[in-house]
């Protein structure tokens, strides 16, 4: 089994809120997270496909057509935009970076399944909010 | 003369928009950056003092000293923060890397001069907006 | 499955020392890593947690409560340490980069998974030892 | 289950070409990656050893061991190198990060595992090409 | 005084030989850097530019002009390219890190000087061949 | 003028630490950095020579020289060892970050003179403590 990665950058404002509670239950849980006025972060995203090696070219899968998937399904829609209220596909989801590591998967797969070689598809998507804090999506964890 | 440098990093959200001028100047003239619904950054500020070095303890200025003055001055008032709602220091100025970084050394440079030993004092401030976006505000270059 | 990490950082002295070997099998095995006045680590660690998000905040673990038990499990005990003689969870350990992580891990156990949502725990513990040598402990590598 | 990884740089040249294919298939299929007066990188491998600690030793591999391994196998034979045609293991080989990684990992393997405590052995060899772009090779991921 | 930095990546394959010489004087002075089947770099280039803030902006020069400058008249030539061979302004040069960042500091100044506020222009050009080795050419140091 | 630039990396253990002051004034002064048993750090260490270039190499100062002087004056006398007991040109020295600069200036200078083009010579020497500390001595700060 090879893991092909692809990293890439954007910048985006988030709040973590959590609209079924009170503002004194998210202040609470959520502390200088939940600052009405937003904050934001450079987030670093690092895309791993798994799988086998095309023998023709080497390639699990075209890192420039992995680029383009990167920047047509998340660059485009979250670069320099506010998470909360700017992207469709985060609709309803508090964008902690568990939630938004999952709904990247789920907006990646697809277009990687139909551009690797074979049965090659996603495996993980990781996501840096800062150098410090980090989350992964892998659900399947055993391939 | 030595010179010695403390990192720190902050998160913040923010937006370049000059109020002077119309919103189709705006967005002509900063694009992405003047997203109405803000996007952010992780900052890195880098404080440089310049000086001479105590002979009793080998400091030019004791680094925890120079954290705290960071962390007091530039942190607490702009981590997790909206920098053109919510830091007083900065209501009026375009929050470019450029003006940010003359506002912060005039910030800085009182408490850091007080803090050194003998004549040592603030010689530069550096801030990453970005990985490979930054901006020096080093007023007396030749020292 | 959600990772969640957390990074730390803690400076200390060491060697590599087998009590109950001879001088000179020790500084065969060990070479100047054996160096009886000490020598010394800017370490890094990687705190990784395993589990599914608690809905009502987005959150496997709260980041702030991951970094204080690191702090109070970890840098208290470590930082600016030797660690062959003042940390007692260490004693009797030789503290090769395996040794630490193992040690590491078990110390954090407990305490993540009482702070963690539902069945979420300790995944894996990474310490780099210097930018080109690190260990990982991960005892459940199929999950 | 420990793992210890250790990493290394070296530089080469190379170029993406299939032999057995056109020079107008290989020019849209691999674009500048297909110049013929070459272009090269700074590559960066990991290579993890999995395995068990030796109690008299508190390794799983000598990291020294394992850096000089890496050296006589890896880079005395490829760095400031071209790949596609000076490196005899990778003779008839498309000099892709996917393939680069997969002949490393053989290339290591037995040596690694002579030099290794117990029943420990080679888990994986990462192989940056750029810092964006790497390339995994873990032929047994459930260990 | 403000001095603003943009960072960008390329890579290349070059080797180090001067025409005038022979062979032996080659192998002698160049050592492996002189291997005749090349090798090659990620080169990490900075530009950084001193000057003054246009007041309307809070720009010493729009990041974005900058960032096409460096594209047009560095990346756009070197990118995956052979520097000894490919590249028409570094005809006749060596192309040592000390050469190089001499010759795209010329190439890139006159637009540079068109694109900045007021009289701010060019102040120093850096260029990582490695991570640990680098050249940077600043002609008027004092400014 | 160019600027050459080559980076190292050592480990070693220090203590901050007066012999001229009381026990409590150390203590009061220097905080857990005055730890009797020791700490230490990862330095990495930045030697810049300016000068001007040979024509016949392309070079300011072969790097390959100034890696072997950088090994032969710091590496191989601080290395793995403790900084207040083990090398002798720091005799007597508190192993402040300020106080290493410019002892490591003054151990590198006449060994890159010589080994230097014309009348290029060490301009700066910086050392990194810690990711976010570190100090430079730069005595002409003119050229």
């Amino acid at each position: 089994m090879i893991y092909v990665t692809r990293k890439a950058h954007f910048n985006a404002a988030h709040r973590l809120h959590n609209s079924n509670k009170s503002d004194k239950w998210n202040r609470e849980t959520f502390g200088k997270c939940n600052n009405p006025n937003w904050h934001g972060h450079n987030y670093t995203i690092e895309v791993t496909v798994a799988g086998t090696v095309n023998p023709e070219t080497g390639y699990v899968i075209d890192l420039g057509d992995l680029k383009g998937i990167i920047q047509k399904r998340i660059l485009d829609k979250c670069d320099h935009k506010n998470l909360n209220l700017e992207v469709p596909f985060l609709e309803g989801i508090i964008p902690s970076t568990e939630n938004l590591v999952k709904a990247f998967f789920q907006e990646l797969e697809d277009d990687i399944y139909e551009a690797s070689y074979g049965d090659s598809k996603l495996y993980s998507v990781k996501l840096f909010e800062t150098e410090r804090n980090l989350a992964e999506y892998r659900p399947n964890p055993s391939i």
